[in-house]
């Protein structure tokens, strides 16, 4: 309820739909004025609006609806139910547009006939008809005004099995998320929005709805946030019509096929069919996973990444890039899929572990270098802000790192394009050998991309593609951010050189390193001689001291 | 080496690479005339090219040319090699491609230059040159004629690497390969081949060159195979430079997470990098596990499949759905994955049991049934010699099949469209019900799939929607095969309805019949009463006799 709503709210649809009753609530819940047409037309002309079709004639009635259109246009931000007939009136409908969105709300002719039955006032259109009559008219009356309703923006349901308070909740965050200007991955008909904002989870069935998404839900998170975000996650869970919830067990060395066949067990025994929408909510392990069982449950279902971390948020959560590990390597067993929505709420950012968020960091610096200089220069600007975690600051930070992300891999979705998404390794070749090195878990992923992009680095200037001051420039912000400097342990160059490979060589045998050309711009490099490779992975050694 | 080849070839390069030796190769091999353009023009005149040239001109020279492949052109099939500057003029080129296609040789300058200096005969442009300098000019001229010998077809390396035979035997097969005419699945830029041929085993390198494919190859098939396709799969492993074989276990109850995951190991130890091409050869379990194993391994690698039963060449090879099972229900993790072509090798039928053969007509039925009915109508009068699998007519049943399924397939790959890709599933509904009551295994699948074409054409013709002399000349079709009349078991067929639902609650909870409405046309029917289809059932009961 946080979000934003600006616009004026309009209802229509058939007799008896829910414009009135929907609409006053939906006010009340927004604290908003409410108006009902119909009413205030009657109210002003104390006339019966049967009296004023039949003493004035329709015409002069459409006038007098545009005239109320008009007056309470301009007390907005409020809500009004129109009449059934007041959409044949186009200088109505431009009215509306002019700053409002119209809400169209369905029911069943069962449901009408029922609600028209059940309430004492009289319907002119439908009185002195017995049941059977009555029908046959609602249907015909449906039919020709279908055109009209048509025109709403957005459509709802309105019958008997979901309550009044639950219909007002989701038609009002629906029209939240609509005002929101999500960014954009670009992938034709795999394009998907990226909304950042405080906080989404209790908006994620309206996101789901706007991606079109199916609105059966399942939860899948890692077992630590049951309590470390249990709040959000029980809001989550509300908004999402009280789904189950899925637990992974915490840490990478679960990111495996088997733990994978258990979510497959699990759903299958709860008979979720294709028309199931996945939430991943949690970091990158729990979205790699998440994004890869949908990819293949019953050959592939929508899913949407809820990012719980910095590195998850600004890397892992975008891009379709799904994998588990095998024991054999890192990510080796995967899909590119693209989620259908990534909802950023930048609220779990609060209790994220310090390491966990300087990890993040360190991939917000490198999209800095790889792609962005004014970037980085507002990281330098603002970086102590940054590190409290400045509320509007970090919002920037997400925004512009998700940003140059989606423009990357709109490029080159599945990382075959020279210089395409590869970009985006900066850092991670020399990284990975220090992951590997430090056996993974000890030396946290972005730490270890730190790491390797201070050895990029000085490898760009031994080749003398950049200049010592820039690459001095990227040290002193990684620096200032608190990020390591050496590896923590005894550096082998020659080890590292070996471990660094296996990526490469699963890839195509000869060795392509990222390297910065200056800050906002690196290009891929082939055939570096292994001696100037091995000097340059030595910036990574601890220092003997003075 | 049985397809056919018509055209006439000639070979274009630069000087020393090898157009002379490979074009006679290729000729002897062919048992085709040979002609050196350069050396016919020397005999003809009694000059050498550099005293023609001298004496008459370069223009009077390319006319001499022309000459000569209008002579030689009509003397085909034959193999020429053309001069280094034939390709100047329009006119020579114009005459080549009007019956002859247009293969390049490439050679590194290094390798061009060793060339001449091993060989005696003088090359006039080079004489009197040292290394640097005639490395200089190859440079130079390679550089000049780039742009004439990218006008070549088909392009290949001529390097000391490949032996000559090997080069000769990939032209020539490629070149077949290129004279084929494939059916093709539309899938826009996932569109593929499917080729059916007496045997297409030696072929694979060079349909999957044509494919795009990368040129490192490993063969997965099953264990089976290793007796009964011995001749064939050693065939396929030399035609793909003696590249590995992995062999799975055979049996659907191998057809499982665990089993893709020891493909996976294998793959990763060997290093496989994800410019490989997984060959499939097997049934359609095989097809299945391979094209999900391509699906992830790395992401996404290339696979061709080669089916070696008449029911995987009609169905599972074709469509990309790929999938393994899960002990809750058959096929339920996978992917929507297409091959990069299917390349179908009809000899393999030969040596089928009688039951899958039968397996496999049952979908070629199926296929008639759902969308042709002059193709049902060549069932009906072909039956006898169809199960004699007299091989002009096995091959009309395999393409037309395919056919149908790739024009069903092109138009809905996912199966999201009412009345699309499901149509496929025509008698599977029922035949579904009957596998899980007979246990998997027990009753083959495409003879499920026949009995329950009787079902769906009781059921239809029960509905009104279907006459009941289709209904019976569908099921004497399947008679006069040897189809199944009645579930070998006792049939319960409450039961039945239970183990149908299973895949369709999993799909979206209502019940869909693909129906036949005539021969030739099925549509999809919602909301039968159950007593409706019990009774339909009831037709594939042992009748209790008079």
């Amino acid at each position: 309820m946080t979000l934003p709503l600006a616009r004026n709210i309009y209802f229509t649809g058939f007799m008896a739909s829910g414009k009135s009753r929907i609409g006053s609530l939906t006010a009340a819940s927004l604290g908003w004025k409410f108006f009902d047409i119909d009413k205030l037309i009657e109210e002003k002309t104390g006339k019966t609006i049967p009296r004023i079709f039949a003493e004035d004639g329709e015409p002069a009635f459409r006038r007098m609806e545009v005239e109320a259109l008009r007056e309470v246009g301009g007390q907005g931000p409020m809500v009004a139910s129109l009449g059934g007939g007041t959409l044949i009136n186009p200088e109505a409908i431009e009215l509306i547009r002019r700053n409002g969105v119209l809400v169209g709300l369905h029911a069943s002719p069962e449901v009408i006939l029922e609600r028209v039955n059940r309430k004492k006032e009289s319907r002119p259109l439908l009185a002195n008809l017995d049941d059977e009559s009555k029908m046959a008219k609602i249907k015909e009356m449906l039919e020709l005004r279908k055109p009209l309703y048509q025109l709403a923006d957005l459509h709802f349901e309105s019958d008997e099995k979901i309550p009044h308070h639950v219909l007002t909740r989701r038609i009002i965050h629906r029209l939240q998320v609509d005002e929101l200007k999500p960014l954009t991955v670009e992938l034709a008909e795999r394009s998907y929005p990226i909304y950042v904002e405080e906080n989404l989870a209790g908006h994620l069935d309206s996101i789901a709805a706007k991606a079109g998404c199916p609105q059966r839900f399942l939860i899948v998170t890692d077992q630590n946030l049951k309590s470390h975000q249990k709040r959000m996650l029980e809001q989550l869970r509300s908004c999402l019509g009280d789904c189950r919830i899925f637990f992974f067990k915490s840490g990478e060395e679960e990111k495996s096929l088997k733990s994978l066949n258990k979510l497959f067990t699990f759903m299958l025994r709860h008979s979720y069919p294709r028309k199931t929408t996945l939430v991943a909510f949690g970091g990158g392990v729990t979205g790699d996973m998440v994004g890869f069982a949908a990819a293949v449950y019953l050959r592939g279902i929508d899913f949407i990444q809820a990012p719980t971390t910095l590195l998850s948020m600004v890397d892992s959560s975008v891009g379709g890039k799904t994998a588990v590990n095998h024991p054999l390597g890192k990510n080796l067993i995967g899909a590119f899929y693209q989620p259908k929505a990534v909802a950023i709420s930048l609220e779990t950012l609060s209790t994220l572990p310090p390491l966990e968020f300087l990890s993040g960091m360190a991939e917000v610096v490198k999209y800095g270098v790889i792609r962005d200089p004014e970037f980085f220069a507002f990281l330098e600007e603002n970086t102590e802000a940054i590190l409290a975690k400045r509320p509007d600051l970090m919002r920037q930070v997400v925004l512009r790192s998700c940003a140059i992300k989606a423009e990357v891999v709109g490029k080159d979705e599945r990382e075959t394009a020279e210089g395409g998404r590869a970009i985006l390794n900066y850092g991670h070749t020399f990284g990975h050998a220090f992951e590997v090195l430090g056996g993974y878990g000890a030396i946290p992923h972005g730490l270890a991309v730190a790491l390797g992009m201070r050895v990029a680095a000085r490898l760009a200037v031994s080749l003398g593609m950049l200049t010592a001051a820039d690459e001095k420039r990227q040290n002193d912000l990684l620096d200032k951010l608190g990020m390591p400097k050496h590896f923590p342990r005894k550096l082998d160059e020659n080890k590292a050189w070996d471990a660094m490979g296996l990526d490469k060589k699963v890839d195509d045998g000869s060795r392509v390193y990222i390297l910065p050309k200056r800050i906002g711009e690196v290009v891929p490099v082939r055939d570096v001689p292994k001696e100037t490779v091995l000097q340059a992975l030595a910036v990574a050694r601890e220092s003997k001291g003075p």
